[in-house]
């Protein structure tokens, strides 16, 4: 089952990600602390590995880094309760959601979707998968990220507005959830512009680390 | 190939769909015309066939339908000329963009995305695989859609405002197209909510038809 969910990115088909699951980022973007998970879509198209560059997208001006922890689900289920829902959890993965946030900005004023600013190609950077057993605490971990070695985000999932039980169960009232699907749990605060040439480096406690560079 | 494609629900990541591709659905629903594509993701978790019911999703209370043609991708590719577009089409298919239009109207007045309005369970229905050959000029086919065998939606797809080449060379450029992955290229006038219970029938041309019962 692990050895095959280490080949998420070929084996599932959806990323369902979560936006302001942190009140400080809530804040930082001058949005209200949502009474329901705002979720949102990026396509399997978008994933990297280290190694591949994070590419800004045509006519981008303003391409933001998110540090996220990732859920890689282990099976097929709909409608899971939050007391089912870690043996959902097959593992995770560090990640990158990559935000086009002028496009973004662009689409919350005029009421359109956010997937040209959330799933454009080389929108998700992530790390190896992480076996489950691990992380043995995902609702306590740390979550960092540097830019050019200085430090921007730092937080700990212990800080998130909805559970990873909460999120699993809310997520597949809706949405059918399949091996090798990703959930995005939302970032911390600290979010900010990226240029050219940037180097980004992020990490989960002390399990893992990254780096991309942004071309 | 096109054996391979006939199985574009299995094979296929994503669905990426165009929003008010039609003037006269643009103004029904009160919006402009866009001056480029608005694209949104349906996961390939929300396709179902004939014989699946459509279900309406919980607290949903105006779920519409919307008969859009659908372009079945046939090889993968990043920033298609306009020129080249149709050497990607491997064939097509019949689908219903269901649509929860009260979600929507919620996400669109708070600036949130469309995922959970757009892409929930059942919100896909779709006809077999259609193939190229067999729609000789796409850019010139009826659609239309009846409930409980009154038509509600009649239109061509003449009237599109972004042409099918256009939208495969816009979406290659912010979006990898790979084998299997459908385009929804947008609804003529006529969309309205259905109930449980409806009968909801569907066509392309004289090609194919398509029936899905709402519970
Ligand atoms: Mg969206
Ligand atoms: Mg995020
Ligand atoms: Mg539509």
């Amino acid at each position: 089952m692990a050895s095959m969910l280490t080949q998420f990115r070929q084996l599932g088909r959806k990323i369902v990600a979560v936006g302001r699951n942190y009140r400080a980022h809530a804040a930082e973007l001058g949005n209200p602390v949502p009474k329901k998970p705002i979720l949102f879509l990026k396509p399997t198209s978008s994933y990297i590995t280290e190694g591949e560059k994070i590419r800004i997208p045509e006519e981008c001006s303003s391409l933001h880094h998110e540090v996220e922890l990732g859920i890689v689900i282990s099976k097929n289920g709909c409608r899971i309760s939050e007391q089912e829902a870690m043996n959902y959890v097959g593992g995770y993965v560090l990640a990158l959601d990559m935000t086009a946030r002028d496009f973004q900005d662009e689409a919350k004023k005029k009421g359109q979707p956010w997937s040209l600013a959330k799933g454009f190609d080389t929108s998700c950077p992530v790390s190896n998968f992480i076996d489950k057993d691990t992380l043995s605490d995902p609702s306590n971990v740390r979550l960092w990220l540097k830019v050019n070695n200085a430090i921007k985000q730092d937080g700990s999932t212990s800080d998130m507005i909805f559970s990873i039980p909460y999120l699993i169960s809310y997520i597949s009232k809706y949405f059918k959830l399949e091996e090798g699907d990703v959930i995005l749990t939302g970032t911390p605060e600290g979010v900010g512009p990226v240029s050219n040439g940037d180097v980004i480096e992020a990490g989960l406690g002390d399990i893992i680390s990254m780096k991309f560079t942004v071309e």
